[in-house]
């Protein structure tokens, strides 16, 4: 897709915003649907005169996590583009992830006589395990050419980089996992997979041989198991895909780990959803594209909290005309995947898509719903379509062939 | 699809019904398609509160024979799994079809002086080749390692299965046809068009041979020619790709044969739709997935009888309630293709498509038809998004990326 969008990418001065109500799409408890549910007079207007629809965040039947979730809205194939485990750790912990980076999720770990006794070290509390985080980062901040930046996780969970100085290649993170996966054996050697994965490897050892040194007198937390070596995806950033200077406005570290991913800007800010807002109209002129995240909806959906997340959605549909006095010349709503209450989680449903532009038919949905949002001209189509409408939207796209 | 959906398959105990309504799919003949025209109260009771919507069958326009209609709704992409004219030719005749067996269909032919005057053998009557089929059987049981298996056909047609004692090579079967496609022409050699094939084509040589010797007294069927080699396809199994132990419960042989291909308990059961739903409590215990397979819908229709159909499609709602008494996990209702009495035959139209579970939306369709259906959550999709859909529905299929 990318590769037909690409020689038909023509520049001008509109304005594109993309608001991410994460985990918006829901199922009906008592008949309604979150959406239904949540009385949202602003949406419900937005989307009479919109396009609307449902995307599939990936395909028929799969429930995307947050990574391949906004891959998919950003205009990215999340089957084709898959994010190491490591990578979505550490950009889960807060980490800020660079092209120069490789990622290891690390669990901490009983060994005794060089078997795995406990593999998750007894479950130590989040305290503890923060603490040994801390003097592990202090002890050992380089091995050999890399720095390494340590993020403590729940648990007995934590995530390391390895930060070079340059980037590696692809395939210099094949590493298997030390992690037996089942106590009573030893834990496994991190080798190097491919001729390029060599250095890692090598830091890999001293990191697990240095790191059970430092932790070698912890009753439980005496060594660290280590899964999902990964690098940056090698693809194409937002800009060069897409011609659109990017900002990424998020108060969760995730999510601009996701945005600058694909290479947007990411500033760290904080508050609330209207403080976001400020944030965009502050910005508003020095970004052609703008990805606005709104978190609460899907927490309150994770929770099985019904009310909570219908509330949620309410609180957003009444800041919602603050976005639109800055008249975008495209504004699109939707989620990176559903999380209905009901099931207390993402689940594989498609995703109600509201794109208001010039440009549009509308008049065909009655409201911002799952179920209104079947009957729009957009129709079920795959996430990855979402940004090539932007783009024609925006007047951004030339013609495909004479 | 099954590559993305593989490394996700958790088990669990939920149960899931897939209903094939064969050729269901139909055309208005006074304003009303079958589905429409059929009194259904419980098929439509079921349509309000599931998802519906339409699949595709393999493309836009194109209308699939039972084989690749079938494989379709079994989760395998019906154009990359092509499945052998033998193949398909014994299926339909009734043979039981081996991973170790070859299928070559057959037509008796006149041959004189080397020279194919009548490609048909002057379509012999069903009964006469009947006879000839049971004595080539009795007289060529076995050629160099392969023993034979004779099916009998309409008119002049009839298919051979050659039995290995192992399965060969994908590219064993690389035999062109020695049927000339036109009279006056002498039959072409059986070559082996690849060095895997070189057993197969000699076992062909010396079957066309001996079938001659047999034959050379008959008036008309004096030889015979040879098409559409070929193996079974070398696929996963149903159990291998989606991890589910499946039954298959059909009354006609052709259909076993096609759940047979991906691996499922394909029992010989005789009797009607009654019967089967009776066989489907029986051993509600052993399996995780059912295909329930519903023959006479289709047949009418093929016939062009367009009440006929429309009475079957009554005949199978009244017993609907004796499957919805088992509270599948995940029941599927759909048909392999369309067959609208119109037409008097199969056609590309998209199959309507209800599936009830737990986590659907439901309340946009009023009915269970061709055109309630487009107003439904699933939109019209590829065939092979449904059993993705049941695994998800049926919650065995774990999140995609963190």
């Amino acid at each position: 897709m990318q590769k037909l969008i690409k020689p038909l990418i023509q520049k001008n001065d509109s304005k594109i915003i993309l608001v991410v109500l994460d985990g918006v799409g829901g199922l009906p408890i008592n008949g309604k649907t979150e959406l239904e549910a949540a009385n949202t007079p602003n949406l419900d207007a937005l989307a009479r005169e919109s396009a609307c629809g449902l995307h599939v965040p990936v395909a028929y039947g799969i429930t995307p996590g947050s990574g391949p979730g906004h891959l998919g809205i950003f205009g990215y194939d999340p089957i084709e583009c898959q994010i190491g485990r490591g990578i979505l750790e550490a950009l889960g912990l807060g980490l800020e992830v660079r092209k120069t980076d490789v990622a290891v999720r690390c669990n901490y770990a009983t060994i005794k006589d060089g078997i795995i006794v406990d593999r998750r070290a007894g479950r130590i509390p989040t305290e503890q395990s923060k603490k040994l985080t801390e003097k592990l980062q202090s002890e050992l901040s380089r091995i050999d050419e890399a720095e390494l930046i340590f993020a403590p996780g729940m648990e007995h969970r934590f995530a390391v980089l390895l930060r070079f100085p340059e980037p590696l290649e692809p395939d210099a993170t094949m590493i298997p996992d030390t992690d037996p996966q089942k106590e009573g054996l030893a834990p496994l050697y991190p080798a190097s997979l491919s001729k390029n994965a060599e250095k890692v490897s090598r830091i890999a050892e001293k990191l697990i041989n240095m790191a059970h040194e430092i932790l070698k007198d912890e009753e439980k937390a005496n060594y660290i198991l280590t899964r999902g070596f990964s690098g940056m995806p090698h693809i194409p950033t937002f800009q060069e895909a897409f011609g659109l200077k990017s900002l990424a406005i998020a108060t969760y570290p995730m999510y601009r780990g996701l945005a600058k991913l694909v290479g947007m800007d990411t500033p760290a800010i904080e508050g609330s959803v209207e403080d976001e807002i400020k944030f965009l109209k502050e910005r508003y002129n020095d970004y052609d594209f703008f990805f606005l995240h709104v978190k609460k909806i899907d927490s309150y959906g994770e929770d099985g909290n019904f009310e909570g997340k219908a509330a949620r959605i309410e609180e957003f549909d009444k800041l919602l005309p603050q976005i639109l006095e800055l008249k975008p010349d495209v504004l699109i709503m939707t989620g990176d995947h559903s999380t209905p209450a009901l099931m207390k989680g993402h689940s594989w449903h498609p995703v109600p898509v509201l794109l208001k532009s010039p440009y549009v038919l509308g008049g065909l949905c009655s409201a911002f719903s799952e179920r209104e949002c079947t009957k729009g001209e957009l129709g079920i189509f795959p996430a990855v379509n979402l940004i090539p409408l932007a783009l024609a939207n925006s007047l951004r796209l030339k013609k495909f062939g004479a």
